[in-house]
């Protein structure tokens, strides 16, 4: 989407052809700074410290990091080492392995002559499908938008979203954001209520941050307003991204997503999930069967923003010798989300809604 | 209560008899600093700085402050002006006004010269009926506490509360903490998950602070937290305080209690509110009729801590050009609560449930 007019993705091949370019996403919403991948030991310290993040963006960069580690050594061993190295920045990220796996589909067949271009031209596709998929989730989910300003007659459509599932999350676009750029570019009349998403504050930095850049409507708020404003009308939609989805319907997601839930059920406002097929795992029937990471307590007591000088600086917020919990997701039951948007359409959170849209996996499911 | 052992109030009577004490609530957690107030001026600055804050400590510091004006003026001009300037430090305090018109109706009626001792003494009243109010709440909501802690057998009982409703916000004891600390005081095992409470922070600041002062185990946790805590049965029972409680039982209280009621109701956790019979606005029986106070938005974009080095600092967490809001309360229906700790004991959370304990108010009640 765009940063003031002009047009980014967050991961893009460099102008020498043989390298990468990321947003420095640790920098956000502070500084938007470039940064080049010119090696394996480039992509891997950019997964690994976070200047990348977001499951679909991490796989493109991780294929990236193969490309680049072609150039220095494309034989079969250079290949393990580089898929062994990438893997090990962030072991739980099943779309980094599934990146990996098809990184290695493609260049073990070929000679080592032909793997550098082959690499690059691989990882550029999946970086291309990802921003195809993210554009039609977009697609399907506007017209939930548009219903809501056809009713409103003019009337600014308010939309809550919690942490960020934007395209700084993705290649381009987002999930959750998407159909939000899709109405906001047809010139539907939206704002967008951002969950500030204690404890990493990926609403209030990230969120906020591409809106902002974009021209997107939006207004940053404490995770504990969303109940109130619902109660008051203040909502029309919500829309939230998931990291794993099961066939039954329940969505694990960043904490405090389950409240919201509660809270647009309790008030009759529409709940809505955006993900890819690629977050449904088909064989899981029950949330509560999703292990939940804890994270370092420090996310919870340390906070990191601007002084008054311009210069970026971490503060403790908590008292000397209270500990802190750091619960990085939820689940949310399917019996709360009204529905699902993906890239094949919008469709019941239920296991027969989920099979309408993808009888591929009918069987899988039913298993 | 306890500081690191030795037992405090929030304002205390100075040793010269003549002056008064608090704790600079803004130091806190990062400092615990004993500020004498000494004048009307210094009375008033306490109040409108928030050095006190919590409608019970506010009422006390006028209380002092008219006191320490009698000392400068006991004139009737004196007394009506040093009332006016207290009023004027925090508009919206129910419970400053009440405590102004105590100390004036105390003093009209003396003479002049036997004005500053009745003072002094009305003032000391003032904080001894509100620490017996609160020991009370205490007192009566233990049990509840007791009942888990029986059928738990030894294993520590989980407390969640949201905010401060703490001996901070008051004299002593507290509200929501109150039975809290007589539990830990009798030696029954529990543990206190302290919601952060965004945007101003008070539960990982106050509410954190009191606590490990006083030797309470205790975890902070983002706000986004307590549903994934109550679907994993790791929170026994919820208790929350409230800043204004309609005749039917409606709640409001600090932004984002009503998304912990809705969670509780969803897991069968207990919710319950503690609350001073002062806070029951008997004219009102419809909690959406109360009007909730938007604040700066600079408490959602700021956040004060500790650097590395020791000092405070503010920094800014939100991009630059990010609009915010910040509403400060929300309504928590009846229907969500369990009931209600009062003074006077345990009761629902109904209309019937008020006029039960207090039916003194009865007629009040059903106009």
């Amino acid at each position: 989407m765009n940063i003031d007019g002009k047009p980014y993705r967050t991961i893009w091949l460099g102008d020498d052809g043989v390298s990468a370019e990321i947003i420095d996403q640790t920098k956000l919403p502070f500084a938007l700074e470039i940064v080049p991948l010119r090696s394996l030991e480039d992509a891997a310290h950019a997964i690994s410290s976070m200047q990348v993040r977001g499951a679909p963006l991490i796989g493109a960069t991780a294929a990236y990091g193969v490309a680049l580690a072609m150039r220095a050594d494309a034989s079969d061993d250079g290949l393990d080492r580089a898929c062994a190295a990438l893997a090990a920045t962030r072991p739980t990220a099943v779309n980094l392995r599934w990146a990996l796996d098809e990184m290695k589909k493609e260049l073990t067949a070929l000679p080592q002559g032909a793997r550098v271009a082959a690499a690059f031209a691989r990882a550029g596709e999946i970086c291309d499908e990802d921003v195809e998929t993210c554009r039609r989730i977009g697609e399907k989910g506007v017209g939930l938008i548009q219903a809501h300003a056809e009713r409103k007659q003019g009337e600014r459509v308010n939309i809550l979203t919690h942490c960020n599932a934007g395209w700084l999350a993705t290649v381009d676009w987002g999930t959750a954001l998407a159909p939000i750029y899709r109405a906001h570019d047809e010139g539907l009349p939206i704002h967008v209520w951002v969950d500030e998403t204690r404890p990493r504050n990926q609403g209030a930095s990230l969120t906020a941050f591409e809106l902002g850049a974009h021209g997107v409507p939006h207004t940053v708020i404490a995770d504990n307003t969303g109940g109130h404003l619902m109660q008051h009308g203040l909502v029309d939609l919500c829309i939230v991204g998931t990291d794993r989805t099961t066939a039954s319907g329940d969505v694990a997601n960043k904490i405090g997503t389950y409240l919201k839930a509660l809270a647009a059920k309790d008030n009759g406002v529409q709940f809505f999930v955006a993900l890819p097929h690629s977050t449904i795992d088909w064989s899981l029937t029950d949330g509560s069967a999703i292990p939940i990471e804890e994270r370092d307590a420090a996310e919870m007591t340390q906070m990191t923003g601007r002084l008054p000088d311009g210069s970026i600086a971490t503060v403790t917020i908590t008292p000397e010798g209270s500990p802190a919990a750091n619960y990085a997701f939820d689940v949310t039951p399917a019996r709360l989300i009204t529905g699902f948007i993906t890239e094949r359409g919008v469709t019941p959170a239920t296991a027969e809604g989920l099979r309408l849209l993808y009888p591929e996996h009918r069987e899988q499911a039913a298993a």
